[in-house]
């Protein structure tokens, strides 16, 4: 029980602090966090729950993390579903709270910070350019996941790389797809907003996911027999 | 006497180097560094005094972060006024410093990086999208803090991982309420603006208060005989 | 094999990460990263594969680096040539990648990120002002890079302090020359805007290498038979 | 001599990083690094030396630090005069070689990045304005540096917590005096600006280490017999 809580709070947190920075504080007047603002805020979310709740659950907050951990033989099969629930259910609670807080002054939750690609990406990319987009961070993400927790990097530094890579996606993809990564966080934008959103979905859990199990297979061939060339130091 | 005049040393830094770099450096024409920089003050202020004076300390630096300890069992309740009484006199003694040089060039101090809701909100936030702000923002607060210095967690990163979490709370929530998520930061700018700020001081406690209340007795969940399921690495 | 896959997909990661937010996110309208998101997602990028794959190869992603630490007695002649073909080619690959999704909106790629001097320069800056930066920012990585993989140098800050140096070096010098410091990051730009940058490209070779062999030299003054001083502590 | 050489190396990279990113890029067209930007550039360039460096010189790379360190008891006599002799010499030449980039595209050095007050404050600061701020700030630098390479602070983390105490000091101070609290960043700019410069420089000699002094001062309370509370944890 106590990892499925940490999963929830831990993906509540994700998504309050991402979702939240965008829709609250990325286009303030003047002194707005930009986009530069938004990718430091959803990648603090992830390396803040690392060190808080890491020793707890292993802080994926991400169903396509779980699944990539998995397929890289890290995760067993027992946990993954109620992982996965739990990170939904926190994404979702958190996106009702944003909602409330959002329309705290009179405004309207426009497009609160869903993803999209064609005529709602950013930037107005095509299907493709999103498609490919997320599957390759996605897919990073996961090899600089499995190698950060792997047994013959330094230890401690996970929850810090981690975090800034999350950052490091934002940076590069928001113009594109407003950057996933993340079907939690997807689907509990897309709830809110609803219509385009919705039917845009599907996109935003399968690339993710394809780029996950990807990674865990490509970690793999790391992982065989160890022989360490260590060329620094 | 040397953990109160820690205490005392860190909330005067944490005060003049967050609402100072807002009062005199967010606005700068053109080269400002807007909520972003403002968000990154705040948290290094608590990154560099964690790992400046946490040794003698703790480096709480925040009344609600003391309690939040105390109601998690990690702090007595013998040094909770000391502690307490130590951070807002700092934050004062910062407050009057920062009123010197803030006025240094003949400017006025406008709201002095005091914390409002309704009209004082800076993005209009009625009283109640500011209460749950700061309630959910310090419980999430003291979530982090209580999971960075468990044991479980990996030793030494508590001090980076605190001070960005303070960055990112302002990264969501300087637009709501200005950000409190601290009693001793509300009083000291309070006290010099005095009116308004004063009047709605009372929320800028009660909810920080409340909020770690509650994370004190959340966290407990999370002790209670330790069954590590750790599915990274 | 491992440790030439693991520098492909870091130079891939490298040029998609840097070049890509440059090209994609930094002058989105009004929200955009600006130079600061872009020197921030290039140190990003080594930092996360540093600690992600630096296990694995080292983590170079740089022909410059696997020279200067060649140079430094670090590194083994025998490797020299597979890794540099593989950070190559890992660099082109991206540039393929970016070119897909940034003409994913139907824009054109524009310099697309390539380095160059005089008029092609983003702030006009002489052939001989863009020699003497490279050269010097150059020199100064591999300074940092050879410091920080020192015996006596704290253990496992190394994939922080590097990734960072990457990032301070793109504050300072993106005006000049764009920043190459990274002869695969420049020859991956110029092939796919060909003409002028393929004709400056010559000194994105020459300075970094430059730069990094003569860090190689003097960093060995400091290896020497050790005599500590610690000043600190 | 190799220490001094560290330091030289050292001082070199502060003044061109810091003082080359605010006269290369802080005010770049539409993409430029703000203050926000130069404040990262400052605290990176003590962040690198500290890792790369620090075992060699204990990169003090500014008077001030040297003096007091020496104050605190943590730094002899000895070393105390070629340690600045190499820290000056360092910046020096650094704003040499930035004189010729920066010229190199035709533009003068303008004010180059030196410090100043009343007038020549970047917002128009009285002499006692900047007095009290570069006073203030530099205590709070060395009792910082003096707690986190104190015996009981978490080890490795110094170099990290002393970069950004740099970064937030600027984030909070350049609009007051363009931050100092370094008399051999002051100098090396002042000799190229000359005139008023020179006239001001005096403060940024004095201040600083007056700071310095009385942060070594009160530093000795908190190293005498030690009774530790950690209430963290």
């Amino acid at each position: 029980m106590k990892k499925f809580l940490a999963e929830f709070i831990g993906t509540f947190w994700l998504v309050l602090g991402g979702c939240g920075s965008a829709v609250l504080a990325a286009a303030f007047p003047e002194l707005g966090i930009g986009l530069l603002g938004v990718a430091l805020a959803f990648g603090l979310t992830v390396l803040t729950i690392a060190y808080g709740l890491g020793h707890i659950s292993g802080a994926h907050l991400n169903p396509a993390v779980s699944i990539g951990l998995w397929m890289g033989g890290r995760f067993g099969v027992r946990d993954l579903f109620p992982y996965i629930i739990a990170q939904i259910l926190g994404g979702l609670v958190a996106a009702g709270i944003l909602y409330v807080i959002a329309t705290g002054n009179g405004s309207e939750i426009g497009n609160f910070a869903a993803n999209g690609y064609g005529e709602h990406s950013p930037g107005g990319y095509s299907m493709g350019a999103a498609l490919l987009t997320e599957v390759v961070m996605t897919f990073m993400f996961l090899i600089i996941i499995l190698g950060v927790t792997d047994k013959r990097a330094p230890s401690g530094f996970a929850g810090m790389a981690i975090g800034l890579a999350l950052t490091l996606i934002h940076l590069i993809s928001i113009p594109v797809t407003n950057t996933s990564v993340n079907p939690a966080r997807s689907i509990s934008q897309a709830i809110f907003v609803g219509d385009w959103a919705l039917q845009q979905l599907w996109l935003f859990i399968a690339a993710p996911v394809a780029g996950a199990i990807l990674a865990g297979i490509v970690y793999r061939f790391f992982q065989e027999k160890e022989t360490t060339s260590a060329p620094y130091q």
